[in-house]
């Protein structure tokens, strides 16, 4: 009997298929209505918090808007949360369930600011709380490991940064999701193989840039959950700052690098890695990578932006087999809930 | 004869106090002089984005404003920055040197918005590009791991937040780091027995949260630069979202937790590692940690908004002298140059 994990994983790209159609008109509209704005305000925890990141990058680089991340501690320890002028507060949560994230919408509508929630669960708190909301209809997710809420988290900020941008060129891309993903999981089948080989490792070193360091972050929150293995996840850039120096011979190191503005300067870094003797693994839609052992394809027909909606399927598909393989419950990670209500 | 990098440690007291004698005037001018804005931008990488992350609390909780970190690589890879109206850019760079924060200040001076340099160089590009320099006057850092310029670059922004919040009481409190600094340094004559113990332990576990969620980041850092050991910093609550569950029995896990708003929720934390057994080191003002096997002292005299500065500094003498232990050149750790030019 297969996991509910695996179940999650190969459901995304039906569950990315139907996010498309029935919220594609909700998020125009939304898009249509919010008042002017110059600043995105983006409450988030744990893997909400990648896509948070994520947006970043596609909300800047489509639409033009510099979204900052909000330290919920500000709101819900020291009653200090700041101005929010021309700021929309959006808050990510497959719960929305959880205290702090909804104290920062809250906040927002306190101080007379649009606010927008993204969830899973549009009966929930954060949903009540926001004056627009995106559901997910990813359906009841049973594994504790959060994985097709996150691809449809990515996406549903991805239709965002489109409809803002206004460039109907974009919607065209992003039909093209579900395919890419269907591709992506039919390339995985040399996943099991790498877990048996990665079996006794206890730490990896994760890396991406751009776009794909939210990918980074999410795989390696994903292996540590599963697998109870030490990961850290950087940008090529502050890896470089300092922590390349735990790099030593053996050293597992995955690279998340799709073709586009990034992969040049991951591949100089593939080549240096290479070079200390780490054991190389680049997750990319590359047909090759100089210096890296092994290759995780990602579906080649993806435009950078959307990369990382499908460049994490590998990373999860990993996880999972690496679980499998070290004797973990995929389903019930030891010592995580589902929902984690965090003041 | 001692290290450069311990006479560095060494010398924060007077780092600190030269700063706060030499800059205190600039610092209020500037704040007055600065056009209205509404929100602040910072670029900064490794180190210096540690001093970023504090000044996210400290310039909300003090002056209200909405701090969000740059993404250098949508000015440099993407070519896509974002619209940066009413915000003030601010760059922290210990050499000044760094390509990719250069390019976000340039492109804020472009768009007509006010720039501030936080540097130890005021001859350095980013000073050049600025409008308006804090020089941190901590002399020659000749260990390639920072710890006086860091401790600066916090008490930088910790002047900044005091001087735009304009409640002269802090500059009272201000006025007690050099004292607080000396009084730190004097108690961490346990460090060395700690380093000890600890010296064959290749993974470290780093949480804080709120102010000293920074402090967390910055130890993690630390550790890995001198000593190559695998580290990894959370806040409480993203802890609590999934990692949680790499911690097991034996796990080394240190937690800075001064005493003030994020002090109950981290000794909640505190008492559910000891639980899955943990061996948990306090870094705190407080008599005792219930739950911590180990207590390294900081100085009590400090509000919370300022415990970070001198709360990193059990941490730098625990590097130094785990880098020692393990035979390392606390100098010149390998596979590092102090100047790091990302683009």
């Amino acid at each position: 009997m297969t996991t509910f994990l695996e179940q999650e994983i190969r459901s995304q790209p039906e569950v990315i298929a139907r996010l498309l159609e029935r919220e594609g008109q909700n998020v125009r509209q939304i898009a249509a209505q919010l008042p002017p704005f110059d600043h995105v305000l983006i409450a988030a925890r744990g893997t909400s918090d990648h896509a948070a990141i994520y947006a970043k990058y596609a909300w800047a680089s489509l639409a033009g808007y510099p979204v900052g991340l909000a330290t919920p501690a500000l709101y819900t320890l020291y009653h200090t949360p700041p101005h929010l002028a021309n700021t929309l507060v959006v808050g990510i949560s497959q719960s929305g369930q959880s205290p702090d994230i909804v104290a920062v919408l809250e906040e927002g509508k306190r101080q007379g600011r649009p606010t927008l929630a993204i969830t899973n669960d549009g009966a929930s708190p954060l949903a009540a709380t926001a004056d627009h909301v995106i559901e997910l209809h990813a359906g009841v997710e049973r594994s504790v490991a959060a994985t097709k809420t996150y691809t449809a988290q990515l996406t549903a900020m991805a239709m965002l940064a489109a409809a803002l941008g206004g460039q109907p060129e974009r919607n065209a891309e992003l039909a093209g999701l579900p395919a890419a993903l269907d591709a992506t999981l039919a390339a995985t089948t040399s996943v099991p193989a790498l877990a048996a080989r990665f079996q006794p490792n206890e730490q990896y070193v994760l890396i991406g840039r751009g776009f794909n360091f939210a990918t980074a972050l999410e795989l390696s929150l994903k292996l540590k959950e599963l697998t109870y293995v030490m990961t850290v996840a950087y940008s090529s850039a502050d890896f470089r700052h300092g922590p390349i120096a735990t790099v030593s011979e053996g050293t597992p190191v995955l690279v998340v690098m799709p073709r586009g503005a990034a992969f040049a300067d991951l591949s100089e870094l593939a080549h240096d890695l290479h070079e200390r003797g780490a054991d190389l693994v680049a997750i990319s839609d590359a047909d090759a990578i100089d210096g890296a052992g092994t290759l995780l394809p990602v579906a080649a027909n993806l435009p950078e932006w959307l990369s990382p909606i499908a460049a994490i399927v590998p990373g999860q598909m990993l996880a999972l087999h690496l679980a499998l393989a070290r004797g973990g419950d995929p389903d019930r990670p030891r010592g995580l809930r589902k929902i984690t209500l965090t003041r």
